[in-house]
């Protein structure tokens, strides 16, 4: 049987994870996960290139036959160059990836935003194949969002768009809170996973988070969304309360989406959304019922289907060329 | 001399306008403007058919070889089918709009929101010329935006994309304030000029709005923004602290928006922005500091520049075909 394969490489601040995709299917057919030793580009580019040449190995292809690679990004990423502007988890500022990359593989590389990809992958093969216009939107230890807007993505004028998580939402009069991205008042610094466990943290400090705490183990450093929907499930009222505020903050973030762009899918993701079914709920309903009328003919809200996948699925079918394989 | 002329019609609650355009350079080569009878389907398509007439005729033109017309519309509208979904300010639902101009005009009529219309126009000869990813946001009446994301028109799924005055903007644990639109807590029931000349006047029955009073000739009817800004500039601390709140609700949701989307050009439009020197300075400042950093690379806010020939020149374009005529 003959496959066309094209590799996608997933980079995230601990981790890449390198992958050859049938195009046709959307099936892994080699996959290869590790662990970046530092976070200089250096090594980050070391690490990227051993998983990229291991998984071509199990596939049983030269990787410079594939000609390209896609290669998505936990950051803002300049479209057409190549430079990751900003990846807050790998600690980056103006990175030329795409040069460096384009380098070591002996490849043509294409970098985008690691939720682009998602989107793109999910839209191929996943929650949204088919589907013209649509919003990923990603709640996981950051918030983010991929955006595909009339069969293409949508990467904006420098390919920065799709920050979702750093749209302000601090109410007026309050202080807002410091994002990890160095800005005030952003979405991501109330309803991100990170910047949850530390706000956790100090409402335990201040003796409010009790019960979720105990769901925790009693350990603070074990803080999370799991130790609220736990809390949440057994009837604690500081967890319902902080579950309403986030589930209102990310619903009524993807309904200004949805009204602004008029997309006809909402496809959710992130180890936030989906692992908590009551934060799930609330953030479901707040899309239904801030959504403007108009924008919800024809609309849907869709679990992700492909969950890790998605982006090594998606970085692969954007990243271009492929390469017919004889299994 | 040759031109190349194409028909486009701005139509509004009170008054349709027609005008056939030099698609070469944007100029306005004739127009007629007419205000509706009565706010009915069928006369309004007479108004516009009466207004297209005469604009034609001015022109020295048969409208019918013109073969297309372009026509913005302030509402909703169904991209695919031509039919107005929504139009509050015509007391217009799920109207076949496209259908009965085609039929009255005996043209190809190619219908869109009239703040897309206005983008593209400024887009092809205004403030955003040449620009691939922009947006235009208005607030006049009521509040909007215009979408051109990659260099072409985005009306999203079904045609209704760009609402950004119904985003919702009320903050938690306030009372939203109803909107125009049916809905609460939209950016445009705070923000938008009917509902500010509403709240106005719930100000001044409470005893709040002094200086605006005065500065509106002491006439409830006469409150407005216009108003609210001269007193402003007085000093009223009442309207500096409604500009503040207005100035920083249309600047977030600016802001917002690009740090979603990462357009170059961001346009300003419509009375309220461009008729009060102090709000905009407002608007202006909160779109600078809320905008995520990335997204204000090789960025630019200008104000419009074609006035209320932009809806006309945006939807003679956008209607397609055009006609040479020898002038």
């Amino acid at each position: 049987m003959t496959a066309t394969l094209a590799l996608g490489v997933d980079l995230g601040g601990t981790n890449a994870r390198a992958a050859l995709i049938d195009i046709a299917t959307g099936r892994v057919v080699s996959a290869n996960k590790r662990t970046h030793a530092e976070r200089t580009p250096a090594a980050v580019v070391a690490t990227i290139a051993a998983a990229v040449g291991e998984a071509a190995r199990l596939a049983g292809v030269d990787p410079r036959v594939l000609g390209t690679a896609g290669i998505g990004v936990a950051g803002q990423c300049l479209g057409s160059t190549g430079t990751v502007l900003n990846a807050p988890n790998l600690g980056w500022r103006d990175i030329p990836l795409g040069e460096l990359l384009a380098g070591a593989l002996g490849l043509e590389v294409r970098i985008v935003n690691d939720l682009s990809a998602a989107a793109w992958g999910e839209r191929s093969f996943g929650a949204a194949r088919g589907v013209d216009d649509v919003a990923l939107v990603f709640a996981g230890s950051g918030i983010g969002s991929g955006l595909i807007l009339g069969g293409r993505l949508h990467g904006g004028g420098r390919g920065v768009a799709g920050e979702l998580g750093h749209i302000k939402v601090a109410a007026r009069g309050t202080t807002p809170r410091l994002c990890g991205c160095g800005e005030w008042g952003c979405l991501e610094a109330y309803a991100g996973g990170m910047n949850l466990a530390a706000r956790l943290r100090e409402d335990v400090a201040a003796g409010k988070a009790g019960a979720v705490l105990q769901a925790a183990g009693g350990d603070p450093g074990r803080l999370s969304a799991s130790a609220v929907e736990a809390a949440y499930a057994d009837g604690d009222l500081y967890a319902r309360e902080l579950w309403s505020e986030v589930g209102e903050l990310i619903g009524t973030a993807s309904a200004n989406l949805v009204t602004l762009l008029n997309p006809l899918r909402l496809v959710l993701g992130g180890g936030i959304l989906l692992g908590c079914a009551h934060l799930e709920r609330i953030v479901r309903a707040t899309i239904a019922d801030r959504t403007l009328r108009a924008a919800r003919r024809d609309f849907e809200v869709r679990r992700a289907e492909l969950g890790d996948d998605a982006g090594v699925v998606g970085a692969a079918l954007l990243g271009g060329a492929a390469h017919s394989h004889a299994q």
